[in-house]
């Protein structure tokens, strides 16, 4: 990571440490501060007790020139963060009357009278700046002390993510922290192990000393980040390695940045006017929903049926009786009339298909639990394509929506470069 | 939290801190550790630099008991931890030769050769345990150094977790880190805002001088934490203070522990023998999904259908083209025709729809985007009911799900209640 910035998130919160909920926050703030070249280097995840807040923001005080905060603003008795840091840096809170307008509009408008424990969110700190909350009651705030820039974030994702990006983006643009450059590209490759694809580009990282380079797998794809160590490397040479990767990748490559598997199905499908019906077992409707996250999936993404139960393939789906009897409902023939069945009774051009046993229950001596059946339809024929995997239900189930992603993705590409 | 001993966890991973992948790790061993009377007091995310692993594995071994990392144990170059973490400790790396056997096996498994790179996963802590890892090749390491606890973990999830289970519990119990008593308990509540409940919640916790009471608010779900400030209040006395905080929440409570809403719809439709069909528009798939996470869903879920498109409500959920036509797919009315055509046509005693506008594109003076309405079938009627969020794509999908499995738990309450 070549920033001289030193960005460091500290997202509060005993949910995220005790399994009660994911860190999304993190995820979230570092692809957005990466995206303007500023790089997260450290982030912590602290229970809500006054000693570890206040010991977690030392250090950061101590170590870093960035600091954003998230959680611990809302109205309970267990959101601490504004107290704590105005005692640790010794900046002084006062009242603001125009939050406290905000606040009260903000129940009006939900019909709603304002509670008296609302009262402490009307507090900021003194000589810093409020953060407007379109979503909610806790506002967020942006100041300087002892040097350091430090911005507070409330915890809900939909109070925090327009704030994000309305408010704070342009005081960090103000204050020169975003660069204009890219800092890294990734990569993203589908097909191939992460140790595979390390050996199949040594090569090309061997000959560039500057060149740091991060692999990241994930349920089969395997993300690779080229950054410059250094800063030696500018976005010209990042991408000239970039393009040389990914042409060692060939078909495993299917995009740059943060695209999904399905993004890139449903554009190669928009631009030749195809559309796409599925039809799945196991992967309980997940596919589906893959496609229908992409906004405007409706242009390629006609629908899908959840055939759960046999009787829903048959009489959804048409699958003959006789292979459910003969084959059974996980078998590559069953695959193969569901992607056939979908397509024709949802009247798409493509149909893709799976079954499979995800776990723990079911499975039998030839397909034991994980094995997955795709089937894919399309104008020119009709395809299966058996896979197998370990792991917990909603993993196999994760890695069976990508392997059909990608099975279909290069039978796309492999009928478009025969034309 | 009241347990004595302090649990750091530490995930190394660019990948964790530029948004490329959540952190599920922390999730994870957060639950598992909670569970087991042993919750995590703090975690950080570091980089893949080797001065960033050296100091944040110095600060915990400054300020833990037992320090659990992931990551970085893989065959690539920036996997730096085994090597890093043993020269900060002055630990001796010594070669293991039946660690050597366990990668060759595995290779020999999946018919390809071991390539060389694999030969420094064969390295151990001199004195340590090796973590025997079924699922991939990097074994995980245990071992004592300085007095503390120290577990290094696999990165990827399908290697972690069962290493985690088979061969790091049975570990640490007996080194005496876990308690047999839980250590706390959580409500969880859908239908009612996170500062209304602890209003409502206020009397009994204010006459419990050492109760800790934590809320988390995800998609419109509230989780209530109770737990004892110091270790005064014992199990049954959480016990007895959860279900009169369960008494006082009322049909907002839906549960203990971390079953969610598609759960308890799952248990109460099998206690009753019913079976369930959704169909989706705007939700394309995550209900559905929703309820094929759960083992065993194939008893009261039948399946689903993703009707995107306005021809799949017609033809594969017989939504009448004079509804559309008159009221648009976005409507109370096209709900209902969704929930009785897929119970029908999918023959369920049971049928959940959801239409709406997601966003960020669709939605119209009436039905501007985020709104949702949702329809219910059951054997003695059909309704609607029209919410409206706010936020992106994902968070008003995410809050749809939700809005229609707790209404539908509330309506099968209230049925059983009648009866």
């Amino acid at each position: 990571m070549s920033s001289s910035t030193n960005v460091e998130i500290i997202n509060f919160g005993d949910e995220l440490l005790v399994g009660i909920r994911a860190n999304e926050h993190l995820e979230y703030l570092g692809a957005e501060l990466a995206r303007y070249g500023l790089p997260v280097r450290r982030a912590s995840v602290i229970c809500d007790a006054n000693e570890e807040i206040r010991a977690s923001f030392n250090n950061a005080m101590a170590r870093s020139d960035l600091i954003i905060t998230t959680g611990g603003l809302g109205p309970t008795s267990d959101d601490l963060t504004r107290e704590t840091i105005a005692e640790v840096l010794g900046e002084e809170l006062v009242h603001d009357s125009t939050v406290e307008a905000a606040i009260r509009n903000y129940f009006q408008a939900i019909d709603r009278p304002m509670a008296e424990h609302h009262r402490k969110q009307c507090y900021v700190f003194k000589g810093g700046e409020v953060l407007q909350n379109k979503k909610g009651t806790a506002p967020g705030l942006y100041f300087r002390s002892q040097g350091k820039t430090v911005v507070l974030l409330p915890g809900p994702t939909q109070e925090l993510r327009p704030m994000f990006i309305e408010e704070v983006i342009p005081r960090l643009r103000r204050d020169d922290y975003l660069r204009a450059s890219v800092a890294f590209i990734q990569l993203r490759t589908c097909g191939c192990g992460e140790s595979s694809i390390e050996s199949r580009i040594k090569p090309i990282v061997d000959a560039e000393p500057d060149l740091q380079v991060a692999y990241c797998a994930h349920y089969g794809i395997v993300d690779i980040r080229l950054s410059s160590r250094t800063g030696l490397l500018d976005y010209d040479d990042l991408e000239r390695i970039s393009q040389a990767v990914a042409r060692e990748c060939g078909d495993d490559f299917f995009g740059y940045g943060g695209g999904s598997l399905a993004e890139v199905v449903h554009k190669r499908l928009r631009d030749t006017n195809g559309t796409l019906a599925v039809a799945e077992s196991c992967t309980g409707g997940m596919l589906s929903d893959a496609f229908t996250n992409i906004s405007g999936a409706s242009k390629t993404f006609i629908g899908g049926i959840v055939c759960y139960s046999n009787e829903v393939k048959v009489s959804q789906v048409n699958v003959p009786e006789s292979i459910l009897m003969q084959h059974g409902a996980v078998s590559s023939e069953c695959a193969i009339a569901m992607a056939t069945g979908v397509a024709e009774g949802l009247s798409a051009h493509h149909g893709l298909s799976v079954t499979g046993f995800a776990g723990p229950e079911g499975g039998n001596k030839n397909n034991p639990v994980g094995t997955i059946h795709i089937g894919y339809h399309s104008p020119a024929g009709v395809w299966s394509k058996t896979v197998r995997y370990t792991g917990g239900r909603l993993d196999v189930k994760a890695r069976a929506v990508h392997a059909a992603l990608d099975w279909m993705r290069r039978e796309l590409m492999q009928s478009s470069a025969s034309k």
